[in-house]
C-alpha cells in the first residue's frame, strides 16, 4: 500500500484517457494520506525493538502508547528514501479522547515506507543539551485533558443565538459554486492540498480577483538537536488543506443560518471520496460599519457592518487551523487564520528550562515555533493587466515658503517594475497596492487600486544555508510579486514531502520578469512566531491573525453608503435593566485606592 | 459666557468647601465647549468682514453657510490669547443633515474668545502652493450625502438579530458601577476627558489593572501652509471624550441584549448636565475560540469566544470614534478603536493634485492626517509593584553540539530598569510584558505576566522642532513606561488647548525614575496614518485598530478550558438548504479561463 514511486499523470475525464503519465525522480515525494499514516503508527508500535525500548519505561499496566508519525523533514541526508519519524506519548486513561500530549515519551522510532519497516529508534534529548542516555522508568504525570467531561464547566454562561427570520442574504447557484452576496459574485473550488479556493471574484461591473486561495502554510520548529531540527511541515503540501478538512457540524462551527459545501476527494487508491461539510457559509454581525452625528441637529446615522464568512476547519495531527474568507459591504475582501488545537509537545526532564521552549505541562515542553503563511492573490482589477506599487509616508524638508512649521508630510508612490521579494516598514506607513494604471478613478483621476493590509511577522529565523530556510521559499519577505505562470500554484514548489527546496517561489521570482502592467500573481506572507504560553496548553485558545484587500479610489465613494441605516424595527435589539440584575456578594478591591467610586476618582 | 481665565479650583463635595482655587497663568486654556463653540459660530457668521467676503462667492440664494470652529494650534506665536480658527462650508439644500462637508469654501475667520471678535479672515490656499488669491465666485458643485434618504438603499439585506432567550450573562451592581461577567469583575466610571475608565479589573484569586483608561488622541494634520499647519486637534484634553460621548440608542449603535449606561457632566456654568446612555454592555459572539478533533477518535471539542464588550461613541465635529473595552474568556482584555465619520476638507482648486492630501470629491480636498492614541495602562498584577519586560526571538549560532543544522532560535528577556520610550520590533517578534517578577507560575516557575499586543504605527511626521511635535508628547514610542505619580494621567499634559508643550509624557519619562517592581504606569501607543480614500467619502467605513492585553505565564492552563462546548442545543443554528435560494440571472465571468467550472481548475 505505501509506495515510494511518484507518478505524475494527467487524465482527460471528458475523453476518458490518459494524457500523460511521468514517473517523477527519486527526489520527488507525494504528500502524506491517512491511510500511510495509520500504517506507520502500526508498523512503528508492532516493531519488536520499539516495544523493547517502551518495555524499559516500565509503564502502568493499561497504558496505552500512542504514535504521531512526522513527515521526515530533510536536512539533506537521506532524502530520497520515503520516510517518517514517529513520535510517541501515552494515555493512561481508557477514555480515547484524554490528551496523550500531555504524555509525550523519548522514544521516537523512524519508518522507511517502501520496506515498511523501522529502520532506527530514536532516543529524544530532554535535557538542556543534546546528549541522550539510556531509557528510563517513566513518571507517571497528572492528567492534563481538553475534553468537557474532565472540566467543571461553568454554568453561567447564557445562550447566545443568532436568528435571521427572513433568511440569510447570499444566494448559493450552480450546485454550490457560485455565491452572491450583496453586490459580490464569486465562485467557490474545493481540492484535496489548498481546500478553499475563491475564482472569478466580482463586483458590479467590477472583476477583481481571478483566484484567491491559501498556497502554503510552513512551520519550522526552533528545538536545534536531533531529531527535532527535521520539524518544519508544509501543512499544505506535505498533508493538505482538502483532505484534512473536518466535516462541519451545525451549532458547533458556526453561528447563525448555516450553509454548508461538500466536496469530492480521492483516497491513495484513487477512488473519489466524497468530503462532506468541508466549508460553511454564514453572516455575521461584524460592529458599526461606518456613523456620523450631526451636532447641529444630533441626528445620527449609522449602518452596521454585516460580513459573509466562508469557513473551512483542518486538523494536522495536533493542531488546528480555522480558515477563513470574509467579505463585507465596504468592498473589502480578508483571509483570516485562527490557529488553535494542541501543541507539538515533547519530554523534559523535570526542573528543567530551554531557552527554545516552554515547559506547559510537568515533563512537557512545548518548543517555539514560527507558523508561516503564504496568500496566493491572483488579481485582475479591471482586467488583468495589474501592477505592484508601494506607497510610503515622508516628512517634507522645512521650507519657508511651503512648510515654515516642519509639519508638511507627503505620500510617495513606488512602482515595482521587476518579479522579487518586498519587506513592509511601518516606520514609513509603506503600503503595497495592486494597480490598473490603465484605468482611472472617474472622481479624482487615481489608478484604480487595492492594497493589501497585512500584518508584520518575524521571518524565517532559520540560517540562510538551513534547510528549513532553502525549503521554505516564501518565509523571508511579506510581499512577493511574480509573473502569472501556468502551474505555479504553490510557493514552497509542488511537492514538499522531503524536498530540499529549489522548486518554488524563489526560482520563480529570480526569473526577473516584467511585473509591471501585465498579468501578475501576488504572494502575501504573515505568520505568527509562536512562543509557547502555559496558557496554550492543554488546547490553545485561537491566535488570530488577517491579511485585508481593500479599495483604494477604486470606487467613487464609500461603497457601503447603501446600507440600510441599522434601526430597532429590523435588529430587535433588547433593553436589559440593573433590576433584571442580581449584585454579587463577593467583592474584590484594589491594594491601592481602596474601594473608592469610580466617578469620583480621577 | 466665554472667558481666557482659567482656575483649577478642588471642591470637597462631602464637606462642601473648596479646598483650593488656582488661577492658572495665560498660557494655559481650559478646553472648549460646547457653548463656546456655538458662540464662536455666531460670531463667526454675523461678522460684517466675514459677510463681505462670503458675498463675493455670489452663492446661489437659499444657501447656508456653516462654520466649524477649530481649536486655535499653537505654532509658538499668539497662544495666550484663546482664540478659534473658524472653517466655513456651505449647503444648499433645505436638509439640515445635507453634507457640507462636501462644499467647504476658501474663507477662514480667526476669533478671539475674550473680545468676541473675528480679529483675522483667513483665506485658504487652493492651489498647489501656499499662494492665495481674491475670493472668487463659488463654483456649484454636485451633491454628496450619507443620508439614507439621498441613496437607494440595497434591498436585499435580510435581516440579522442577537437572541439571548436566558438573559445575557453579566451583571451589574452598584448603580451601574461594578460589572461581573465571566468570572471577571471591574469597576466603571465616566468624566469628561476621558468619557470610559475601568478600575479594579480582577478575576478570581487575581488582581490585574487597577486603571484602564484612553489617555489623549492627537490627530497632527499635513498640509503644511497656513492656516492649515495649525490643525492637531487633541480629542480628549482640548474636548473630551465624555462630553463629547453619544447617547446610545437601542437597535442602532449595539446588538443583542444591551445594557446603557449614563453619567452625569457639567455644563459651562458648572451645572450638573446628566449623560445619557453614553455607554453600552453587551455580549458577542467572537466566532471559535478553541477547537480539537482527535483525527484516531473523530470527536471533535469546540467552544466559540463570548465577548463582553463595553462601547462608547464620540463625535468630534466632522469625525466619529468607537471605543470599546472588550473582554473575553480566555483572560484577554482588549482596547478596540474604530474611526468613522466625515473627514475634514478643505476646498482645492479643479485638476489640481498635492502630496498631501486626496481629491475626494469635485473641488474637495482631504488631507492626510495622522490619528495618535495613548491607552494608559496601570497595571497591578498580583500586587502593585510590577516590571516592564520585552522579549525577543533570535536565531541561534551555528554550533556543531547544540544547532548542528542552523534551524535552532532561542527568546531572550530584557528588564526595563528606567522610565523610557520603546519601539516595537517585528523583525525580532519583540513583545513587551508586564511581569510580577515576585510571583512564579506554579507549574513552569516563569513569573506571571501580561503580554502588551500592539499594532505599530508610524509616529509623528512633523519634525523634531515642529510644535506638533513638542505638544504630541507621546507620538514617538510605541511604549512608554514611567514611575506611578499622582496627577498624571493624560499622555500631552493636562491642558493641551493652545499648549506649546512641555507638560507630559516626555518629562515625567525623563524623571529617569526606577521602574523595575515598582508601582508603574505603562503607557501604549498606536494610531493610523490615513491617506484618506475616495471610498472614505461622505462617511468613512470604520477603520479598526486594536490593542490586546494577553496572559503569559499568568494561569496554570487555558483560561477557556472550563467554557461549555458549543452544540446545537444551545447555539440553535439553521441549516440552509440550496434549495431555498434563487440563482441570479445576471453572469460575470473571468477574462481569462472564462467560465471554467471551479473544482476542475487548479
Amino acid at each position: 500500500m505505501a509506495i515510494d514511486k511518484l507518478h505524475e499523470a494527467i487524465i482527460n475525464l471528458s475523453e476518458d484517457r490518459v494524457e500523460s503519465n511521468v514517473r517523477l525522480g527519486p527526489e520527488h515525494h507525494g504528500s502524506s494520506d491517512a491511510g500511510e499514516i495509520f500504517l506507520m503508527e502500526r508498523i512503528a508500535l508492532e516493531d519488536e525493538g520499539v516495544k523493547a525500548e517502551i518495555a524499559k519505561l516500565q509503564l502502568p499496566p493499561g497504558t496505552t502508547v500512542i504514535g504521531d508519525p512526522w513527515i521526515y523533514g530533510s536536512d539533506g541526508l537521506d532524502d530520497e528514501r520515503r520516510q517518517y519519524q514517529c513520535f510517541l506519548y501515552v494515555r493512561y486513561s481508557t477514555e480515547a479522547d484524554s490528551n496523550y500530549y500531555a504524555f509525550p515519551i523519548a522514544i521516537s522510532p523512524v519508518i522507511d515506507v517502501q520496506t515498511e519497516k523501522v529502520t532506527r529508534i530514536d532516543i529524544l534529548p530532554t535535557s538542556t543539551n543534546a546528549k541522550v542516555g539510556e531509557t528510563q522508568p517513566y513518571l507517571v504525570r497528572p492528567a492534563n485533558d481538553y475534553i468537557p467531561e474532565a472540566q467543571k464547566l461553568r454554568i453561567d454562561l447564557k445562550a447566545l443565538n443568532v436568528v435571521q427570520p427572513e433568511g440569510a442574504s447570499f444566494r448559493i447557484s450552480q450546485g454550490g459554486q457560485v455565491v452572491d452576496w450583496q453586490k459580490w459574485r464569486f465562485r467557490i473550488g474545493f481540492n484535496q492540498r489548498e481546500g478553499m479556493v475563491l475564482y472569478d471574484v466580482n463586483l458590479p461591473e467590477h472583476y477583481l480577483f481571478y483566484r484567491l486561495s491559501l498556497s502554503e502554510i510552513s512551520i519550522p520548529y526552533a528545538d536545534p538537536r536531533h531529531p527535532f531540527h527535521k520539524k518544519a511541515a508544509f501543512d499544505l503540501g506535505d498533508c493538505g488543506a482538502g483532505v484534512m478538512a473536518n466535516n462541519l457540524k451545525l451549532g458547533c462551527d458556526c453561528l447563525g443560518s448555516i450553509y454548508y459545501l461538500s466536496g469530492v476527494l480521492s483516497n491513495n487508491k484513487g477512488e473519489a471520496v466524497p468530503a462532506e461539510n468541508v466549508v460553511c457559509i454564514h453572516e455575521q454581525d461584524a460592529g458599526i460599519g461606518w456613523k456620523h452625528t450631526n451636532y447641529r441637529t444630533n441626528r445620527a446615522v449609522v449602518v452596521r457592518s454585516r460580513e459573509l464568512v466562508l469557513q473551512s476547519i483542518i486538523t494536522v495531527a495536533n493542531y488546528e487551523y480555522i480558515l477563513a474568507f470574509v467579505f463585507n459591504q465596504a468592498g473589502e475582501v480578508s483571509y483570516e487564520v485562527r490557529a488553535t488545537g494542541i501543541l507539538s509537545t515533547q519530554p523534559i526532564d523535570d526542573g528543567t528550562k530551554v531557552p527554545w521552549g516552554t515547559v506547559v505541562h510537568p515533563g512537557v515542553l512545548a518548543a517555539h515555533h514560527q507558523h508561516i503563511f503564504s496568500l496566493r492573490v491572483d488579481p485582475a482589477l479591471d482586467g488583468h493587466d495589474n501592477r505592484l506599487v508601494y506607497e510610503e509616508a515622508h516628512a517634507m524638508p522645512r521650507d519657508v515658503a511651503l512648510n515654515p512649521h516642519g509639519i508638511g508630510y507627503v505620500v510617495k508612490e513606488t512602482v515595482v517594475e521587476e518579479s522579487g521579494g518586498f519587506d513592509l516598514d511601518h516606520n514609513r506607513n509603506r503600503t503595497f497596492k495592486i494597480q490598473n494604471a490603465a484605468v482611472r478613478n472617474p472622481v479624482n483621476g487615481m489608478p484604480v487600486a487595492y492594497k493589501i493590509q497585512a500584518p508584520p511577522f518575524q521571518k524565517i529565523l532559520a540560517d540562510k544555508d538551513s534547510f528549513h530556510c532553502r525549503r521554505i521559499e516564501f518565509a523571508d519577505h511579506s510581499i512577493y510579486v511574480t509573473k502569472y505562470k501556468e502551474d505555479e500554484h504553490f510557493a514552497a514548489g509542488k511537492y514538499t514531502n522531503q524536498s530540499r527546496g529549489g522548486n518554488g517561489l524563489r526560482g520563480w521570482v529570480g526569473r526577473k520578469d516584467n511585473v509591471k502592467d501585465t498579468d501578475i500573481v501576488v504572494w502575501v506572507q504573515f505568520g505568527i512566531n509562536h512562543i509557547p504560553r502555559i496558557e496554550d496548553f492543554p488546547v490553545m485558545p485561537c491566535e488570530i491573525t488577517k491579511v485585508t484587500l481593500k479599495p483604494v479610489n477604486f470606487f467613487d465613494k464609500n461603497p457601503a453608503l447603501d446600507v440600510p441605516p441599522s434601526e430597532q424595527a429590523l435588529n430587535r435589539s433588547t433593553l436589559i435593566s440593573e433590576a433584571s440584575h442580581q449584585p454579587t456578594t463577593e467583592t474584590r478591591v484594589s491594594r491601592r485606592g481602596g474601594g473608592a467610586l469610580c466617578s469620583s476618582k480621577l
